[in-house]
């Protein structure tokens, strides 16, 4: 390939998922791929940086096509590390981050490291996409994540979409001939209700585990990420960061 | 006092920190404390969960008036711990986070423990205001952040605003006297452009130190949290969470 990309790929579930290999098959087809990805799980990382460790960079694999590395941080230290530094040099066309195990719809990107990942890699004008498969066992089916990311890949760099962009796309549990297509959404409001259950350990010492579940604050609306996907097609929001909350502002001047 | 609140208090850089005092001073002026602070530094944490383990509570301190205790976890965490969990079944009627050590206007609030702390507890419908001191020293002095943190909840508590509500509040470094007063801005938009220093340990393996800048995109505006600090003046920016990048949702449709 003449004309063949550099593709930046990282995750937060670790070089060792099996959602990242998913994720660089996309990236495959088109062209080189330089994949730098958390050494360990870091799930719900957010948008987290690392300001008072050190990192450390590890080959895991290198051939002509593909390279991949693992860092000792956060799925932003990956992307800070490779835009900064590793890649600075070069021209980096795509960034891919995921395949995520799990969904990262609705106020799930506000804690998804995939995103936060995704989000940061917009910032160097690089079109970022984050893939998330709401199937969040380690050994879950990728077909339609590959299937569907390539498209939207293949969309994004093919279209005139303006810079920076940055894309959330979630892909239901289904099998690739039974999604519908592809939604543009909005995303869902809502929140994590969680819950906290106690335990003693053998030393008479109480610790805490924290589980919860989504809570949709608008079930019945027909324009969000949750129920496209709840509806079997793939759901795209696209992502910016300026969390002003501009209605605000005017009663704000009166009332400080 | 009859009419005493319920004030939730966590931060990002431990409860061992100075500016944390200065939050629990700030709220202790409107009625009981509960403070629950992760148990190590926290800055940059965002809005990251621990998913993957086990949280420890330790009592701190505790007399009537005020209970601090700290958490093995993320400023979140310790936001879903306080409000799931440790005073579910109480009234909490306001939460400050911080006061953090260092800014978090612009867009630092992406990466801020501090506000990632401050956007979660908005989640529960409880106004939480963010507070930061633009000195990032151990020692820095908080008596603006304490006058005008005092300021703004007053205002928050009395006047009429509309729920859920987050601000970010960023003190600038001067003496009280010298701050012209508080302006209500916009996130400045700009992202921090970073750079990695390569070091060698006594064993031969390479680490790596990131550092960075924040770069403003837009230093001519004259409605940013960046202009007013630098003007002199406390800036508050009302948060929310909608991450959608709506002018874009048209052409995507057509493009995807």
């Amino acid at each position: 390939m003449v004309n063949e990309k550099l593709v930046f790929v990282t995750n937060d579930d670790s070089y060792a998922s099996k959602g990242f290999r998913a994720a660089i098959e996309v990236a495959r087809r088109f062209g080189k791929v330089i994949a730098i990805a958390p050494n360990t799980v870091q799930s719900g990382k957010s948008q987290a940086i690392t300001i008072y460790d050190m990192l450390r960079l590890r080959e895991i694999e290198k051939s002509e096509d593909v390279e991949i590395y693992s860092l000792d941080g956060t799925p932003v230290d990956c992307v800070k590390f490779a835009l900064d530094y590793f890649l600075k040099e070069r021209k980096v066309d795509l960034m891919i981050s995921g395949v995520n195990h799990g969904s990262n719809a609705a106020t799930n990107v506000l804690y998804s490291g995939t995103m936060g990942a995704a989000i940061e890699a917009a910032f160097y004008n690089i079109p970022s996409i984050g893939l998330s498969n709401l199937d969040h066992s380690d050994d879950a089916d990728f077909e339609a994540s590959v299937e569907y990311g390539t498209r939207i890949v293949r969309s994004v760099l093919e279209g005139n979409l303006p810079r920076p962009l940055c894309l959330n796309v979630n892909i239901p549990i289904l099998p690739v001939e039974q999604i519908k297509g592809i939604k543009v959404c909005r995303q869902t409001r809502g929140f994590w209700k969680d819950e906290f259950y106690k335990r003693t350990d053998p030393h008479g010492r109480d610790y805490y585990w924290v589980t919860g579940g989504f809570d949709n604050h608008e079930p019945e609306a027909l324009d969000t990420d949750e129920w496209a996907l709840k509806e079997g097609y793939v759901a795209v929001v696209p992502i910016q960061v300026d969390l002003t909350e501009y209605k605000l502002l005017d009663q704000l001047n009166g009332a400080l």
